[in-house]
């Protein structure tokens, strides 16, 4: 069974670490097919942490977990903090397979998001 | 002539910065027929800033400029600097008409962005 965890940054505002907890609650029906499990994980700021994130997917049933980068950037923290905590994951949960995705900021459709943001209220 | 001004936070690593830009460029001929005009700003750390990007936008023959928050969540950045700054700019530029979009993480299409991540590399 594939999990995706969906990692943001997170933030010392509560409503900003909600919002993405919200994002996820809301694709869990659209992607159930593909992703029974969706978890959200923080870097840093806010809980749960990666590990933790991590943890829950393989708890819920998961052997495949898919990290996607909540990030509109590929600073350190996608380019290296993000691919050290999963190395650790996996020396710590060897029967499950792990693959980072590209972070979204770098997704094809962003084009046709943010023109999707652009005209939906002009 | 309507401009799309692209707003992200601004980073102090470049690359991060350039990776905004880079984005705006490739937007730029799929968006050309309703926005003959994108410009990219910063609202700290990066220039330029958006007072002169919106001035760029007027400089190349925008009358109407819509303003898209590169952001995920709506943080203070979102619900209140960046208001100020574009109410500054309407009292500057009395002859333009400026919208705020919503911000990136808040598009409906941001589900099948997330899903496009995370089955592209998997």
């Amino acid at each position: 069974m594939q999990a995706l965890l969906l990692v943001a940054h997170g933030s010392r505002r509560a409503a900003s670490n909600r919002e993405v907890e919200t994002l996820a609650s809301a694709l869990a029906p659209e992607l159930e097919e593909r992703f029974p499990v969706i978890e959200v994980a923080f870097l840093e700021l806010a809980d749960p942490d990666i590990a933790t994130g991590i943890r829950s997917c393989i708890d819920r049933g998961a052997r495949s977990v898919v990290v996607v980068p909540y990030f509109l950037a590929a600073g350190t923290h996608v380019t290296e903090d993000l691919p050290a905590l999963v190395e650790a994951a996996r020396a710590v949960h060897p029967g499950t397979t792990f693959t980072i995705a590209g972070h979204v900021g770098a997704a094809p459709m962003m084009h046709r998001l943010i023109l999707q943001c652009a005209t939906e209220r002009v």
